[in-house]
């Protein structure tokens, strides 16, 4: 038996995006293994400003995709998570809104748990591109407080995508930089 | 025998903030680990805007600490690694410069893999402290396209610090926001 270690840090090196979907549907309780993931990430001061809609209906997949010239993936995908920053999250004596920081360790775990669940996903930006962020907000009917941060189309994987090598040594400093 | 994504996600679950250290070292190798599992992340069209400084010398360390008000669990770490952005890796045609959302997502995999490696961390925001960063930028000699992101304390866990709940399901929403 392989060590819990080995387990995990093979999944983040073998982590990749996946574009091409079967169409297959996504299970509602796998959608929420994913979203708890996502809330178990850390934040700034433990503020957690985040927000999540989770999209399994064709119609609203189509629409979105309609919108996103980069996320045209989203036609075949089985759902998406849309993952947002909610700035009604009040803010702490002085602390700098880092809410996108924080969207950005939540999209990572999801893409993580996407992938030991052998299941496909891509990072798809929305913040900060005002016009697909616009898009999708018009889509979803997203209230003002609530920025859409990334669109992670999920589902399961058609094509045979890869994890890419990128371990670059020459990006490794040790104590200090040279 | 467990299955991979139990494991994995049991891993994301249990990930917590650890801030009392041992003041064992850190292995190179452990470090070399864990590096490797930040450049696993995804960047903004696989630019990999990053790189990285390990610090295992106390006086090092401590230098950092005494002028990071938020940081002081350095005193006691057996290591750091600072994330940082590298604005010399090029943009391609008007994308905009996410480079800390992508600093962001390695930080996230530095912590899972530290948390399934039986070691603690805590993720400490340098960016966009100009104060913080200022300091980190003059003790570690960078250069000036290089900009520290985060600061991250590694050791062997010396408390208790227990993961927190924070799955809310109100953050929830289905298909549309309401």
């Amino acid at each position: 038996m392989r060590e819990t270690s080995e387990i995990v840090l093979e999944n983040i090196f073998q982590r990749r995006s996946v574009r091409i979907f079967t169409g297959e549907a996504v299970d509602h309780s796998e959608l929420m293994t994913l979203m708890k993931a996502a809330m178990s990430a850390p934040s700034a001061r433990n503020r957690q400003p985040w927000a999540f809609v989770a999209i399994t209906e064709r119609s609203i997949l189509d629409q979105l995709a309609e919108g996103l010239p980069k996320t045209k993936m989203l036609y075949q995908a089985g759902a998406a998570i849309i993952v947002c920053g909610d700035s009604s999250v009040e803010l702490q004596d002085g602390a700098a809104d880092l809410w996108y920081i924080d969207a950005a360790a939540c999209s990572e775990n999801i893409l993580l748990a996407v992938q030991a669940m052998d299941l496909g996903a891509v990072w798809s930006a929305l913040y900060p591109y005002e016009e697909r962020s616009g898009h999708v907000a018009k889509v979803l009917g997203l209230p003002a407080h609530i920025q859409p941060f990334s669109v992670i189309p999920i589902g399961h994987p058609a094509g045979d995508e890869m994890p890419k090598d990128k371990f670059r040594p020459e990006r490794i400093h040790w104590e200090k930089w040279e």
